[in-house]
């Protein structure tokens, strides 16, 4: 087995590059995926892992992950390259996949009624991984992110996200194919904002839901807006004027399941 | 009115290491607010400025908020004392004020209803931050916090809360103390945990209510588990097994807010 011992080993430096810059995940089909549990999500969600990193002081020798190739690090070259304050001791390049829009449709019958979630250009990537993460907790059917300002393979997202990139079927596409989707398969939009909304809880949400929000800063888009079956509000009863986008998901998302539960729709948790 | 040009200034010094050490803040009684509406907050809530940094290159001359002193600092100082990476160019030294439990309850008329969330030992001033926002946003009565790991005045807090650390009254006191006041008022309480609990939504909330959340790592304390009038549990769907604290409370007290608008308990939002 190969083994590093320099942080300025060719390898590190590519890993870092991939951990930092967008542009060179795209040219590699690479992403990083940091920790043991994040791994195995990453694995069981059938990607497919290029290169592992270990530090055997940390991570220990037994069960490595099935990989192209494992190169041991030492705990000093360990700790360059580790994005996180973590000592799980693993860090791996793994190949991107996407998943296409048609995807999520393809499998769904019509009385399955999926819950999705569309976020419009959210800006920070760690506020797209909370809402994974809600997402996971909700059983939504999928995240959808549309017009994306970042690639889904950002580490900030996949660690916010704790592994709920790759628990979650998530998509990055245009807005107009997502609404040609969702109105093609009887999907009700409902769409986050002030103006002409009804309170969320007044809006039944047992069929086929997509619940769609904007940035904190600029709300939701014109298309969107006309696109909306129906406009919904989260009461805002104090001094402040938002919420945190990924609170807002949740609030809503759940929702959704408490009204499901009603309805004798949802699984127990 | 003085002016700062050097980053080496006294005063700028003393700033900052209230700015960094909570021991500093309570030994003399002070801490930072950053920003122009989480000061109009902090001053609509009573707080005392006792000294305000401008840098005039950003904020302007006029409107500046009351204080017993006014420093002006150069823009290169404004960078080095800046907490966040706004260009507001307003931060000032607050005079702290603790408010007691008791002073929470003396208020409430029996017909009131209260809504609480309790916090027990939140771990990251973020979080903590996070759920003051959402307890603004519910129009809760307050938050308590129990045996708190972090000081109320942390900088994280008060950027993360976005300024609801003065909308929202906030304590820090012990469980027992807690526990104590919330019987004694007759306050229902509802303990988030997986044991032995019912789904959050066939849980009653009109009524004077508390709801307590333990640390993402370890959950609430044996004391409260037994104090709790009932266990309520947030349903988990999805593969992963929690939700963020500041989620998990936003979820909880809007559900409140839902049962009470159904009630024609709540103001419309």
């Amino acid at each position: 087995m190969e083994k590093i011992e320099s942080t300025k080993n060719a390898k590190v430096k590519l890993l870092m590059e991939l951990q930092q810059k967008s542009a060179e995940r795209r040219r590699r089909g690479l992403f990083v995926v940091e920790g043991r549990r994040e791994l195995e999500h990453c694995m069981e969600a059938g990607y497919e892992v290029d290169t592992v990193f270990a530090c055997p002081a940390l991570y220990g020798h037994g069960n490595l992950p099935r990989a192209s190739r494992i190169v041991e690090v030492t705990e000093q070259v360990y700790a360059h390259i580790a994005y996180r304050g973590t000592t799980e001791g693993i860090i791996a390049e793994v190949r991107a996949h996407e998943t296409t829009l048609d995807s999520l449709f393809s499998p769904l019958a019509p009385s399955d009624s999926p819950l999705f979630v569309v976020l419009e250009s959210v800006e920070k990537p760690g506020n797209l991984g909370a809402v994974l993460r809600s997402a996971d907790a909700a059983g939504a059917t999928a995240v959808i992110v549309c017009d994306p300002l970042t690639d889904l393979y950002n580490p900030n997202l996949i660690r916010s996200s704790i592994g709920a990139l790759f628990t979650v079927p998530t998509v990055a596409c245009s807005s107009e194919e997502c609404i040609r989707l969702l109105k093609q398969h009887g999907v009700q939009i409902l769409t986050a904002q002030l103006q002409d909304s009804l309170p969320y809880y007044d809006t039944p949400m047992t069929g086929a839901t997509a619940i769609v929000m904007g940035t904190e800063s600029t709300g939701l888009s014109p298309l969107w807006r006309q696109a909306a079956d129906r406009h919904i509000r989260i009461p805002m009863l104090g001094r402040l004027d938002s919420l945190n986008v990924s609170v807002s998901a949740a609030i809503l998302m759940f929702e959704a399941v408490r009204q499901r539960e009603m309805h004798g729709k949802v699984r127990k948790g």
